[in-house]
């Protein structure tokens, strides 16, 4: 029987680091906690270095980890909590590789569908955008530089397990990229609650069929005015209530759920 | 010049009590932070009570002050933070009624997109699904038997001055009311991801013609199966992609703008 690792062994410290970007970056990690992440890092064993169990989640998810092939290593319910940004912890956490693909791999055979955050702030909203991208069938998600970081512990929650789903490109120098995918014939529309072009329009004429990037922007400020000019259209969603403008997810969601619709 | 209240004078600490639901509930009364809920709570100056401004927020928003029908008092800076549950308090939060309405007003003449919630577990998530709702052009959200409170902190937040504009029911008994608001001449659709009948199929066979309410559950567990058992029917989102599920509030969005499209 192996002794669990407490928060002070080597190796918890060391995965500590993985909570901030910072530490993410150098090492080339992150962490993935509870089941549903865990199980969706294993079914590509490859990219998970190991897994952290406490005694109570290895028993719970016994079936899970039974086949691993990546070591399960047993933790205190401390050493868990240490890796942990939630308020309960789930016992489970697997470090993971980044999963990060350069930009320029979207340009050989674009996808159908895919999404760019420019300037996106919250981390929730990042991992909710890969999830509902996720649901429509993007093939992409691209943060640009300045966007929440998708392997902080808030965006793998909220993703649901979609960040290992699509193909993640982060820190994209988006004013040099969007020109390049539209020459590849990706049209790039911009969410723009002032957009000159209305999104049932839009679909109605044949303006989602694809291949389609969204540009989202950031909560408070919208898109980015120098990357909206750059988008083939700046699209509204038309609201016939009286709220100034929408959610960001929620109007992420309306515009991926229109495009996957569009493109049957 | 009068002296600013402090964090420790009478109106302050009673003012703080609604940071609670039991307080507000008690009192009647709820706290709206921020120049866009002040601004809108202030188009009806009748349901507010009393605004505390601090001198910096006095100055930045004395265009909107200036005419208040409605006390405005000076507070320190520490007095606002009191009030506020975000971690940049704004310096400006008005005293305001609860603006319930009982749930029968719903029957008379019942709106054309409503919506209901069921054990709604996040504020957060209550107050963007009223943000949606609003947008969308919905005209009241019946929040269920607990479900979370719209007029906490971060659902006031959240809802973005939605809260204003349409009307809200609390504690409504939803297995009751259902069948009523279907004697009226309503369409009951329960969100769920396991429903027999899909999104797109529903709205192009006129099933969103409306009246229509949706009913949205719970984060983890969706809408309570006796609830979905009354439905006229169950709706699942389709989704082309691998997430097995949507974010609640950004299905809510793909519903409710699917109704507003289908309703013209």
């Amino acid at each position: 029987m192996t002794e669990p690792l407490t928060e002070r062994s080597a190796r918890i410290v060391a995965a500590r680091k993985l909570t901030r970007r910072t530490g993410r970056d150098a090492a080339g990690l992150f962490l993935a906690e509870g089941r549903q992440a865990v199980g969706e890092a294993l079914a590509d064993p490859a990219g998970v270095r190991e897994v952290f169990a406490t005694e109570a989640a290895a028993t719970a998810h016994a079936d899970l980890l039974a086949g691993s092939p990546v070591p399960v290593r047993p933790v205190t319910d401390r050493a868990a909590a240490a890796l942990s940004e939630t308020v309960t912890p789930q016992g489970l956490v697997a470090v993971c590789a980044l999963r990060d693909v350069p930009a320029d791999s979207l340009l050989g055979a674009p996808p159908q569908l895919a999404v760019a955050l420019a300037e996106l702030a919250d981390p929730g909203n990042a991992g909710t955008v890969l999830r509902t991208a996720d649901a429509c069938g993007a093939g992409a998600v691209v943060f640009g530089a300045g966007s929440a970081d998708p392997y902080g512990g808030k965006a793998v929650r909220a993703s649901a397990g979609s960040l290992f789903h699509l193909d993640v490109v982060r820190g994209a120098p988006l004013p040099g990229l969007l020109p390049r995918l539209q020459a590849a014939g990706v049209t790039v529309l911009a969410a723009d609650g002032g957009g000159e072009a209305a999104l049932d329009e839009v679909a109605g004429t044949g303006g989602l069929a694809g291949p389609v990037l969204w540009l989202f922007g950031n909560e408070a400020r919208g898109v980015p005015a120098e990357l909206a000019a750059l988008a083939d259209a700046r699209v509204r969603i038309p609201m016939r209530g009286r709220a100034e403008s929408l959610n960001l997810a929620a109007a992420a969601a309306i515009c991926l759920y229109a495009t996957q619709l569009a493109q049957g």
